[in-house]
């Protein structure tokens, strides 16, 4: 774990949350093995060995099958941290217990079967810079006013309007803490672009989303 | 979190690695959407909301649709914990990086759809004691010797000897260490019987496993 994140306990990341991506799925969400759209938001982790921060370096490096990353995407994503102890909150009572707002990157692999755990994809080291810092709650009057730019080497790749979430993070807060408890320090990266750019070795990738800073971070072969 | 758990940073838990249990799903696997049985280890996390310790007691209550915990099951598993930075580690040195043996106790939920990423059945508040202690790892000569044995309400539910895990704890780490950086404290709970036994409030589980000691929990409604 990079000592620069300003994640504490858990980093909890919200996927298919892009209400045009789920649109353009819902056709194939019907055939087997689905058979119908997702009805609870479907979440992943990153864990402990993922998180770094702003200006953190992403290792571009060999798999244990010698294999190096191919196909490896950048997502960003508006994060959530929570300011206390949320069990089994109410949706309407539950931006009460967030601290504020920043910027979560997720690099990850293509998923080699989108039908088990994609650990491998998901979780290698170094792939969820956290940052650049926390804007605290009551700064933003309304998260569906902003707005994620992803740009790598300067050049804009994705622009998503946080209006087009399908669910927004008090829904998603709700939901989360019925199943597990959320701590303060704790993370939701409440949902990426369908859309996700590719990467390499030797790029500079960088998120703004309106108000609340700049994520920047590199990616660099490592042996 | 409980703060009676041992676990530190990670508990990785290793599905899928009963080899009786992997020839009995050998046909299904051949079908749509797997076509293949996994050719890696199946892996998925118990997030820090889980952790609890020995004689924690298990809540039993009712989730945001207002159901109660239809289905819940325990699995049982020699848990081994990381003594030294592990990253990218070779199979025959693999032993070296653990501290030693625990016993792990995994609660979830029957999966609403095994084709998305499990993350309501498996992270539910307290569904992952681990302990009672850690038996260093020189103290065992050989793992294949050791078996789980699950005991509900004094009478015995399950019975494995771990010769019969397809991936041993070395092979694992070191196939895990390639993908995320093991941490000193961090647990991977290398394979649980195919057979999950059915457990429901009320219930008392004791796991025994050979020289590494007995882990005791309860289920108790919690409104």
């Amino acid at each position: 774990m990079n000592e620069k994140t300003l994640v504490k306990g858990k980093l909890i990341c919200v996927a298919l949350n892009d209400t045009a991506h789920l649109t353009q799925l819902s056709k194939s969400f019907l055939k087997p093995p689905h058979k119908e759209p997702p009805k609870q938001p479907v979440l992943y982790y990153k864990p402990r060995n993922t998180w770094c921060g702003h200006k953190s370096v992403i290792p571009w490096e060999v798999d244990v099958e010698n294999v190096a990353r191919p196909g490896m995407t950048v997502g960003a994503s508006l994060g959530v941290v929570i300011g206390r102890k949320a069990c089994r909150v109410k949706q309407e009572n539950a931006l009460e217990y967030l601290k504020g707002y920043t910027i979560v990157h997720d690099f990850s692999l293509p998923e080699s079967s989108y039908y088990r755990p994609d650990i491998k994809g998901k979780c290698l080291d170094d792939t969820a810079p956290v940052g650049p810092s926390i804007v605290p709650v009551d700064y933003i009057d309304d998260y569906r006013a902003l707005e994620v730019k992803i740009r790598i080497n300067g050049s804009l790749k994705s622009s998503f309007k946080l209006r087009d979430l399908h669910r927004g993070p008090a829904e998603l807060i709700s939901i989360i803490s019925y199943i597990m408890t959320l701590q303060p320090g704790e993370v939701v990266a409440v949902g990426f672009p369908g859309d996700k750019p590719a990467v390499s070795q030797g790029d500079s990738i960088d998120t703004t989303i309106t108000e609340i800073g700049e994520l920047s971070n590199s990616i660099e072969w490592r042996k």
